[in-house]
């Protein structure tokens, strides 16, 4: 048991979120919810092999009971640990002609980008409101993508629920920034460098975006004292047409 | 029967949908949807009164199969019919702290301008697809507000659920353009002056937004040739402060 | 000599300007400001043979003494009369990789979209001003471009110049709008079919955008009641990508 | 003589610039531009008081005759450095109602936020461009303002100002991005914590954005690798409302 502050991450893979995970935990104890096991299980390793520690909790974003078990474990976990920092980098995607987009993949985008982030939000600030006195202000971050702001044909479902959620993150940041809060939306605008992405190629190097260089941004972020909080960024590869 | 074009909006009651229903009636056979008959009669006096013709449907827009049912009930009553324009006029309020604001609350709004604008566009975008010809292009139109734009404290899902609808207008907007479907989305950005609001008072006259004004607008976008589609236009009152 | 009210149109040719100095000329008699007699001429040809009367004037509307001697003789020719419309159409282009891009291209544009549009505006405002009770408040509208909201590469000037354009007008919509005076910004986002665009063709039927209807669009624009007050559209054609 | 990299910062005085330029004179020479000698010794004196070293020189960044003659004098004092950093923040304000703002005004401010950016954007771009093999990307930043997304009443002539130069930045990092050089820009919307605003209270704590916190996000800014440029962010105390 502990009294080393959290991270807790939702949305975690071989991704971003392994990432972010692996560099929060370099001063927090981490905790991952992810809907599968099998999501979280490289993360944790990750995070233990760079001498961290993280806790895996099998979770789906978008219930209410599922989000209510989750931070009920949290606390039987790690009682007593203030929350340093929550990051909502849940996703799910849909790209098709509007014609041939069902009610099911609205509602699956709508129950993530939209549900989900609400209920982790429920459930994270409270914590975060709880946490004062840290080295860094306590901190709730958000992944946008391109989709966030342009919301292109064929997008429809995955554009309306990333601009829920940069809705929701711009709220927040308004309320809860005067209570010592640092909400942030980040911009990925481009393909990560991930496992998923691996046949995705471009002619010049480094044209996808380093997981690990968001993770520094998130840091960044989390870093930023109270007179001087960045509510939104923007992160694209130096060879990305935008 | 008639083969008079049909209007079809969605979200009508004292305000501003009685001032489109009234417009439209003027070139246009009007239905109308809204779930309440108590919302609808009033518009179909208001149209009738000025000469025109209105249909009310009682609909839940949130609900694929009122929507369903709406759609089915509007062919038999005018078979082979073109559909001229549609107007997405629905909407839920809600303003309160996050911490207050309940997933009910969020659930409700989203099923209006999430899924509400979604079942009701792809009721509506195959009709106006199937109406060429006609003396206008066949226009889909979106209602916005202040909080389409901006996320404001205390109105996080609120906002969340208008950012959602103009995400969807604007991807709409970009497939169905060239396709010659004209979809809009207009800002809203005041007091609209009808009855929900008589108690509202500003020192300024015509401090509030006439529906009417509103109706010219939408009528405004809707003759719009395709050499010239307007896809967002805002719309407040001279005194207002933005 | 008349009283009828004046629109008075800066930047005009064989383009966007000859068609909104039409449209207004259908109320008003219009004041065309141009560099060059050779733009204005077609103008006063084509206002006159629709009916209306114009009035042109050669001005350098980036020279504080050009605009001041062009609104002296308004005033001279048309005592008494109020300005019911301006029009700020004037513009200059620049496309160019930014280290090809010349201090005096960068100083050409910002003469025009800037102190240009300044002086312009320093000269109509208070003529706007000083004509309450006509039939549609006094409006001033500024002509905007695609890079009015995009500076992509090798737009550098030209699209400092547009959002500086943009700026001042959002500025004076909100201070001016108050005093019931309505300013507004036009986003013409693609080719204008007009004699200098002859050379760029499309596959579509249409897909310029016709600057007759740039001119309905403005009209609405003027007519809009002060309770219904749109700053910004934007235009574009059906068949553009964005 | 050093082939330590430069820094390059225009518009310095007893505030951002000094922080920034203590800040980059932990990694590199320090040049500092301003108009008057008063606004450049304090900086000098505070970046060599922390162990750093910078250079001043006397230069109107309006001015292409003095930009020219400043980076001369900078390639004669240290030939051979590659630059690694330069930064924009050369400002001059005006807020006043539209019809008292002079031309000289609207001139004043567009001289050095749009021909100042211009020229020194000019200067330093092949100076970034030639600057390979650094540990970070060469970077140019700009700094804005809360006017640089606002352009509200009384504030045309800042507002026009501060929009041309985010175009520039924004075209600046389209262009340049591939090539190598990361362009940003800052928006700082609240009250800087300098000597100016010392008559500038507030109730709440940390309510001014410590100039400090601006100069940290810079370099987090230049230390992006280039798989992952930010363009823009906000910065702002987490009071301030938005």
């Amino acid at each position: 048991m502990s009294t080393k502050p959290l991270a807790i991450i939702a949305g975690v893979g071989a991704g971003t979120g392994l990432s972010i995970a692996r560099r929060f935990a370099q001063g927090y104890n981490v905790i991952v919810l992810s809907r599968s096991s099998a999501s979280i299980d490289p993360v944790i390793s990750a995070v233990e092999a760079s001498g961290g520690t993280a806790y895996g909790i099998s979770t789906d974003v978008s219930s209410e009971a599922s989000v209510t078990a989750a931070f009920n474990a949290i606390k039987a976990k790690y009682p007593g640990s203030p929350t340093a920092a929550a990051v909502f980098n849940a996703g799910s995607f849909s790209r098709a002609p509007f014609l041939e987009t069902a009610l099911e993949d609205w509602e699956r985008i709508s129950a993530i980008q939209g549900r989900g982030a609400f209920l982790f939000s429920k459930a994270t600030i409270p914590l975060l409101l709880a946490s004062k006195h840290l080295e860094h202000p306590p901190t709730l971050i958000f992944t946008g993508a391109t989709a966030s702001l342009k919301a292109s044909a064929n997008f429809s479902a995955f554009a309306a629920g990333k601009w829920a959620t940069r809705a929701l993150s711009q709220s927040l940041a308004k309320e809860f920034g005067p209570q010592g809060v640092h909400v942030s939306h980040a911009i990925i605008d481009g393909v990560i460098d991930i496992p998923r992405t691996k046949e995705v190629t471009f002619d010049a190097e480094d044209a996808k975006i380093s997981p690990d260089a968001i993770a520094d941004a998130y840091w960044h972020l989390h870093t930023q004292p109270r007179t001087a909080f960045t509510w939104e960024l923007d992160i694209r590869p130096y060879v990305e047409k935008w």
